[in-house]
């Protein structure tokens, strides 16, 4: 079965009408497009993990802010439909915003408390736009399941709450990070960095190893593993920190003494560049 | 076939794998209870206009105000299953609200402008609360069209826009009022009233059609019409006017000059019982 590429909510619908009458399980992978390896592996695991597999690509105005980078965020989606069928999705939904957006929105879903601390003050309506058109996606493809990347922590925990508290009928699968050599998480805004950036950008990821280490080691106050991270970065000149935070991992509100569990996060911006990263740390038993 | 009475979401889904499986064209007919004949114009016509009924029967505590009769409003369940067997419905979802609220909910579905006047402003929180429960409904049901009321004009008006801005794919169908033989709508809470304050309450109505009769006849001025409302319910001292607006049919934004046609709504309060009902109207062609 060789690809198709749906530009229409009714399209879509269309489509799906005869594998969800076949009882097929139906699996969506939701992307802003630039497809990179963490992307495929999403894909791949929606192939085995469902019968049909659909790829949404949909870079979501309602999601970026005023100075962010919505214009420039990249488009190559020749490329990316390219990406989908080698990986055997089914199916590409690839709308316009225009037809996502067809009359002014005034339906807007909101998760709240889980948006209050990491990205969500440096981004305001941020995680809105993000929950507001994965409620529309959900709506539209009507999914058994759906895979999220681990890289947007913080978005997977605000869907997840979301599918929860609105009884969406559909189950989130979580997907770790995936990494370069050196350690960079893998995002579609790394192709914004020149060299002498992305030489520097694996440090996020080492400040975040450095802070588990020391969790792992039986450090639990988070105000000393912040500041060591902190210290970290303030070596590296091109990297301006924006912040480093540790939290529970379930609503993501800032941790003081670590005793169970937690998620640390942080955002840096590199230039023009903002990256994320993410990783668990546990206290020694 | 008898009917079928779910109190958990996960019997509800159980129950609905069947009927859905055979493609049958599932009706959900959303509702607080204590239901009246208004509520079982909606059962029929669901009874007609599907394969499937589900009638839900959930006071919503999340669209209940502080102030408000939340705890007073009236749960005859027996008396409503009767009703609910009685015409024909396949199902009854009657949860209890730990089982709607299991944890602590932090996801809201909100329509912007369409609640910023009639009943809006005066129950601040409410549409939000009748937005996110018809939304989780509408996830756990999965119908393929929902009736409602145009008793609550305003509430079928913002469902409405959130169908369209989230893509739900449910067609939403509205049913007109049910009124009693002297022009009163009917509603669960006319029950709260002693004899004197029925046999005021249809000046509320009465009201309305004064003032569709004016802008049939050609009035343009929306304060004129207001006025003359205003003063025909002053003659009646067991009622207090809440509001008293002259709106467009789809945002449900205040018109001042009437050249289109207009829904007409108000609200009193009879003593301790707050009433609403709503006219359309058309100027001439």
């Amino acid at each position: 079965m060789s690809l198709i590429v749906a530009r229409t909510v009714q399209e879509v619908r269309t489509l799906l009408a005869l594998p969800r009458r076949d009882l097929k399980k139906i699996g969506l992978v939701p992307t802003m497009g630039a497809l990179h390896s963490g992307h495929a592996g999403l894909i791949e695991n929606a192939r085995s993990g469902s019968d049909f597999v659909a790829v949404s690509i949909f870079v979501n105005p309602l999601q970026f802010g005023p100075g962010e980078d919505y214009l420039r965020y990249p488009r190559p989606l020749e490329k990316d439909l390219d990406v989908c069928e080698r990986l055997g999705a089914d199916l590409v939904f690839a709308p316009e915003a225009s037809e996502m957006y067809a009359v002014e929105p005034r339906t807007f879903v909101e998760v709240t408390r889980l948006g209050d601390h990491l990205c969500g003050p440096f981004r305001p309506g941020h995680f809105r736009g993000v929950t507001t058109v994965v409620a529309k996606l959900f709506n539209i493809v009507q999914p058994d399941r759906a895979w999220f990347g681990e890289k947007d922590y913080q978005q997977l925990c605000v869907i997840r709450r979301m599918v929860q508290d609105l009884n969406f009928a559909v189950e989130i699968v979580p997907v770790p990070i995936y990494r370069d050599a050196d350690g960079l998480a893998l995002s579609s805004r790394n192709a914004y960095l020149n060299s002498e950036d992305r030489a520097a950008a694996p440090a996020l990821f080492r400040a975040l190893s450095i802070a588990a280490a020391m969790i792992e080691k039986g450090e639990r106050a988070a105000a000393v593993i912040k500041e060591s991270a902190r210290r970290f970065l303030a070596e590296h000149p091109r990297i301006r920190l924006e912040y480093f935070e540790i939290v529970d991992p379930l609503e993501l509100q800032p941790v003081l003494d670590i005793n169970a569990p937690v998620r640390i996060a942080g955002a840096v911006w590199i230039g023009k560049t903002r990256l994320i990263d993410n990783v668990a740390a546990s206290p020694p038993k």
